[in-house]
């Protein structure tokens, strides 16, 4: 027997109850009984993002919902800003110039976060900008952005939105859409929604609303004004991912009875617990300055390799987390705590990191992490 | 307690062992363990598609694939044909239109399949055509086009591919796609798959691989080439709907275990069961003509209310149908056979519907339908 423990930054593991409500006979999307699911998760919805405005379901990964941004939003010509803090970041680049869109990158080094003032100072050149993209917790590096701070600067500007990728940041980091005046909202479900990967999600301010009037990218699937006339009505435009949506209003409802503040309460204490773990172990967080409470990046040690730190945790102890992507492949490891998880999940991973260490050969105090994160988290 | 039955033509029941996979904890994607599940899903497909080439599994609805061959094979200012023999071959044309491709439309009069020397005269007139887009089981309608006569005709061009939407037809009707020379091939996993909607599979040839090398539609979610090259490797481009997956490769041993020479008989006695039914209570088949085996359109009897036939049908007796969409709504309705479907569950619904045609005082003899049914499935 072998139990097997998931701390990857998505998927994130899946609470029984909710999986059990997707294992049921699945029901048509063209009867009463799924709009009143679908009524539900909207309104739900609402509440997770702290707005006002509707919050679409997408029928896709995250990557889709940030394509819906891109081609609703912006026309042929326009000028944007990215901001490239990591692969997600970079991601929004690339979908901008995959639609002849022009963009302004700000290439921001790994492990840090943007420095509002760079932005602002951009905006203020002269350039007329469509819109300001960038990721809330770059789930890459472990950082997370200072949105509050940049959705002050862009609201100033009439004519740019902000939109965010908080696809780790949502239901992990307090969020106020409308009261922070993010333009567009971006998540997924497979990260603080504790679903399987298919589902995304999309909310729009008017004043994004008003852009999409006129966008004129080409789209067709990831139409919004489209999914917003369906979604109203409780439908969508396509067939929806009816069981992840059925799952979802669970979800939900454990959100709401856990309530917001608890739920970021618990992200903030868990991801203190391990930063507080890292260091008691001697090892050094890689994103010091501006830590992301859905996950925590970590530099691997010297002469340890990287890839076979993050297998043999996998292979030995059955505790599953990342390693480093793309030019961080082997320098990082990545541990996730967001969405089902608790304290003792928390010592798990600190626990199995500890032994993986000395198995590996790097000097360590067997418990000395697992020490740290007990006193915050007791 | 009230037991349910869907007769739908998507979603249709999922076999209760693919729910419980599903139900497993989930794992993560970049694993071995995921890498296998994929392996053999691929493989799975191949043999459903009856192809060589890779079948692409995509995370959206079945349009969302049908946008993918879109925007993979043409280039602003190309010109093709549409088959719009209802409304799924009406979504040809619009996702065609969303991208500024110029189209010739082939309207079919709603019930009859297209006629294959129309498509072979409009190929000879000289223009430059890069597609031919058409349905193969027009699901609005119960018609099944002949897609092995247009694949004959297309295939003599050389600049053109054809491209079906066989979404409520792969894995009901024999489609050799190799054999006939289909270009692209597209399903989703909501029908014959027997899973949750939120899964799109599209396959290519080298034909239409090579006009993706010409391609400059704009294109990031869905471009195929970057799939290609990652599902190769057992990996996505984004991260994949790992639990359909996991489903889907329950599916596929199922499927291979029937065989797919017995998977399509079982379809064709359903269907024709069914159609006697309905020729026995003195109905009339909206496609007479070129009947679909994943579905029966009939005509609403005079007298009837459409809407109230499909809604009692499922409120009283517990079975869901699907009544007519658009232009079609209150005329028809559809009952499905496709999928997880055994002769009982084509008992019952002829059962129910003899049942709601006497409640809402249509001249029926009870049992005369169901007894055509046995008859041939006996």
């Amino acid at each position: 027997m072998k139990k097997t423990y998931l701390m990857t930054p998505g998927p994130t593991p899946i609470p029984p109850s909710v999986l059990l409500s997707m294992a049921q006979p699945i029901i048509h999307h063209r009867t009463e009984e799924f709009e009143q699911v679908f009524a539900e998760v909207r309104q739900g919805l609402k509440y997770l993002f702290q707005t006002e405005a509707d919050v679409l379901s997408i029928c896709s990964s995250g990557t889709g919902a940030m394509e819906a941004a891109v081609v609703n939003l912006l026309s042929p010509g326009d000028r944007v800003i990215t901001v490239n803090g990591g692969k997600f970041g970079q991601r929004w680049t690339q979908i901008c110039q995959s639609y002849g869109v022009s963009v302004d990158e700000l290439f921001v080094k790994r492990g840090q976060p943007v420095d509002p003032d760079v932005v602002a100072s951009r905006l203020a050149n002269g350039d007329r900008y469509s819109a300001v993209f960038t990721t809330f917790s770059e789930t890459s590096t472990g950082v997370a952005h200072d949105i509050g701070a940049l959705a002050k600067i862009v609201s100033a500007y009439p004519e740019t939105v902000l939109v965010v990728d908080a696809i780790t940041a949502l239901g992990v980091i307090d969020i106020p859409m409308d009261d922070w005046r993010i333009d567009v909202l971006v998540t997924g479900s497979q990260k603080a929604l504790m679903l399987p990967p298919g589902l995304a999600f999309i909310a729009l301010s008017d004043k994004a609303w008003g852009k999409v009037e006129n966008s004129r990218l080409p789209k067709y699937y990831f139409d919004l004004k489209k999914e917003l006339k369906m979604q109203q009505k409780n439908q969508s435009a396509y067939t929806p991912a009816i069981s992840l949506l059925i799952g979802l209003r669970e979800v939900l409802k454990m959100i709401r009875e856990e309530r917001l503040e608890c739920l970021f309460l618990r992200h903030k204490t868990l991801a203190k617990a391990l930063r507080e773990a890292i260091c008691a172990l001697g090892l050094d967080l890689f994103a010091p300055t501006s830590p992301s409470d859905a996950l925590t990046a970590v530099k691997v040690p010297d002469g340890i390799d990287g890839k076979k730190l993050v297998k043999h945790m996998s292979q030995k102890y059955g505790v599953t987390i990342a390693g480093g992507q793309d030019e961080l492949k082997g320098n990082i490891f990545r541990i996730a705590h967001l969405g089902y998880l608790g304290h003792f999940d928390l010592i798990t991973a600190v626990s199995a990191l500890e032994m993986t260490l000395r198995d590996l050969g790097h000097p360590v105090t067997l418990g000395k992490g697992v020490a740290a994160a007990q006193d915050i988290l007791g």
